[in-house]
């Protein structure tokens, strides 16, 4: 054992701790379990079940130098929520209740390990849902949608994460609880801690507490598919549905060999094509958008454009869903290396593709490529023999290269999956040295004993240059 | 003079700065002109006209701790940019290029002292507009809306400044320029620096330059007046339409004695009646969603709804716009007290507007109330004769009962104002003293001899209190 957690018992009482193998281990990588995803194995993983036992375990832990790495669901895929130096892992998945919902507000306060679609199945009666839901949504939760600022198919109409939270609860490193943002849908009272907490990745604070706005069902909702000559016409229908303002709430790209492998995996006959699925939401006239959006797809030689009805539309969207499953499976040797995404204005997507793919070609990989298109939004891999140091090498060479070229052209090294242990080596490029040295200011000044998720996020925050003091023993 | 400025000739050249009374003295009073409003004669004005020019005299500045003020139109009500502590005026309206705009991304690049509307006038030729734009959007800059996270009468539909502001450069305290946020629509990368500086009212950084996002305008855009028998009919009309899911993208309420007063000032003739303003944006379907903000509004015993042509709206929103200026040339002798606003969840529109009226009645006080009721935004003012102290006095208490109350209905005691120097006092009831302490730590971090704009925002940074050098002499 690294760091002496026995006090964590004091704090919990026994049934909200473990010290136990199987626990910890179960803590010390997250959905991508790959080199980012895989973690150093906690010394202790508590379950605190209120704000009060988060505030008792951080204080204590804060006090003696001990690390404390939240976790949830474990669905993150850049290390986010395992730990860099054991420490604890807390666990946020036993605060899970939903506290209130005020429909005539559009309002309901949740704990952090409430899952996503859980919010939907307590408001779907009133008329509401929440719209920034991911894919992942019925298998992450909310505290780690709110750490990672997640965001979904609908962000293209609806935004981000951070767009629909209003108020947080949050628990400090030292164990001092602050409350930020309002539950008045605008303020201007003060600096943004809300927003400053949201995408923080549990290193400023872990939020006990969120409530979040709800949008109304719309009354008319159709989507269906678009199926187009090549990859390119594609990206280019996207990138002018969204330029002439379709009002599109949902329009994700699929590639062939991603189709490809929805088929293998969930048994459903998608063409072997470069396609769009799309979903409009509207009170009034989705019809007349739809029409919109046909004749655009149209100038770029859209071969098929097939509406669908309401059975065939969740088959589609479990298709895209269940993509990151599908290219797990498709192949017994060859596995996805480094499955993410980048960012970028939506006037660079038919190039940040064409790019990822001509890497792809040029080192007679496979690169599949999917996601949001409608932000911009690109989720690529490269299919590697994990066994074959070459093959990695190439793989981890197209995933930088793609990176790389995403922020040349404006965009984001993460859109949505946060930044982690994955992403470190790129905040400087993307930020600039400065930013990044405010960035470690606001870390510092809020957690001044690295305490929360130490080791996340910043680059140079390599292992053993934690101020504080090291693990008793090894 | 207070602190020794003449350092500022090297930093800029003559031209750009100003040693004069006259230039000194425009610079100590921002539009409410009242005791929030009025700060300390700043010692030098300097006009810098480059992101270079910004980073030198803040350098310098800090070096020698000396305060900047950051400055612009002067439209702030609440003391944001006046200096507490003398030093120099940062007067940034002289940084006014449109720099580039790309439509197909809808984006447009802007110095922080280009005027609200000439970002509509860069882009309107394109089809977009700059949505959240307040009512002062003729008078006042992007930069101090960015500064005070301002808000308009759309932002019930499209959000407020912070929602439509991608990437900021500013410059911090001691003259590092960063880079925040993001070309891209969505990023998870980092912390959120930009939500940061949005609404930090220049005490953390200068923004030297704004990429912003821009909207399609609509194909249908109506509009019109409802009259209500009652204001809290009127309220509860608003509450309604608003919970009920009616697309509203302007749903104003102004009482009778402030329709009143702006036929006294613009010759219009509004009814002695309390109304709301109303304006529907869609590609489709105005004429029903029209027709339901109706119904709601028959529910609430509407008098009239009258649908206006583009001229008789433009006259409307002119109303609107410019009660601010009617509330102040209304009488000779009663002047409104504290113009401000707070913010409620919008079920508690109609119980703080009950409140308000109430209490002016209490007190046989006018109260007028108007404002960006779809969003539970309320403004309200009390009459006073400002020689009187007792008149006065009544004032304050009415002005501090509201806040309070705002507060107590989970609202928030500045909605898009800015705390300033008028709402200091507010900010540990609304937002609790371990949120506050986390705020000013993260003043510390980034402008650690409290350089920028110091004595805003925070109660207890009083005169005297700053860590660094005190003026030279006095």
């Amino acid at each position: 054992m690294g760091y002496d957690c026995e006090f964590l018992t004091d704090c919990l009482g026994e049934g909200n701790v473990s010290f136990g193998e199987s626990a910890r281990e179960s803590h010390a990588a997250d959905w991508a379990a790959d080199e980012a995803g895989t973690g150093v194995t906690p010394d202790a993983v508590v379950w605190p079940e209120s704000t009060d036992d988060v505030s008792a375990v951080l204080e204590a832990a804060n006090d003696r130098g001990v690390p404390v790495t939240p976790y949830a669901a474990g669905t993150s895929l850049e290390g986010n929520a395992v730990p860099e130096y054991a420490g604890i892992s807390m666990d946020l998945t036993r605060m899970n209740d939903v506290l209130d919902v005020r429909p005539d507000d559009f309002q309901i306060d949740v704990q952090p390990g409430v899952m996503g679609t859980a919010i939907d199945d307590a408001v779907s009666g009133e008329g509401l849902f929440f719209p920034p839901l991911p894919s992942s949504g019925g298998i992450s939760t909310i505290g780690g949608m709110i750490a990672n600022d997640a965001s979904g198919m609908q962000t293209v109409k609806y935004g981000e994460i951070a767009d629909w939270v209003l108020e947080l609860e949050a628990v400090l490193a030292d164990g001092s609880v602050v409350t930020a943002g309002s539950k008045a849908v605008k303020t201007s009272s003060g600096y943004n801690l809300k927003e400053l907490l949201v995408g923080s990745e549990g290193t400023l604070g872990v939020v006990t507490r969120a409530t979040l706005e709800l949008e109304g069902i719309p009354q008319q909702i159709r989507g269906g598919r678009a199926i187009f000559p090549t990859l390119d016409d594609a990206a280019e229908a996207v990138f002018d549905a969204v330029r002439s303002g379709v009002d599109v709430a949902k329009i994700e790209l699929v590639d062939a060999i991603s189709a490809e492998m929805a088929n293998d995996y969930l048994g459903t006959d998608l063409p072997d094509a470069p396609m769009t699925f799309v979903e409009f939401h509207a009170n009034h006239g989705v019809q007349e958008e739809i029409d919109f959006c046909r004749t655009i797809f149209e100038s770029h030689d859209v071969e098929r454009f097939e509406l669908a009805d309401e059975e065939a539309m969740d088959e589609l969207w479990k298709a895209r869903s269940e993509l990151a499953f599908a290219l797990q499976t498709w192949d017994p040797d060859l596995k996805p290396l480094h499955p993410g995404d980048v960012t970028v204005p939506i006037s660079e997507l038919p190039a940040i593709i064409r790019y990822a793919k001509e890497l792809g070609a040029e080192h007679d990989k496979i690169v599949p490529c999917f996601g949001h298109a409608g932000d911009g939004n690109v989720h690529y891999t490269t299919l590697v023999d994990r066994d074959d140091p070459d093959d990695v090498a190439v793989g981890e060479q197209i995933y930088e290269a793609v990176v790389e070229k995403a922020i040349e052209l404006g965009g984001t090294c993460t859109g949505e999956h946060g930044v982690g242990r994955g992403k470190r080596q790129y905040l400087e490029l993307e930020h600039g040295a400065d930013s990044v040295e405010a960035m470690r200011a606001l870390k510092r000044a809020l957690d001044p004993r690295d305490t929360l998720n130490p080791g996340k996020i910043f680059p140079e925050t390599a292992k053993g240059e934690r101020v504080q003091a090291e693990p008793t023993d090894d």
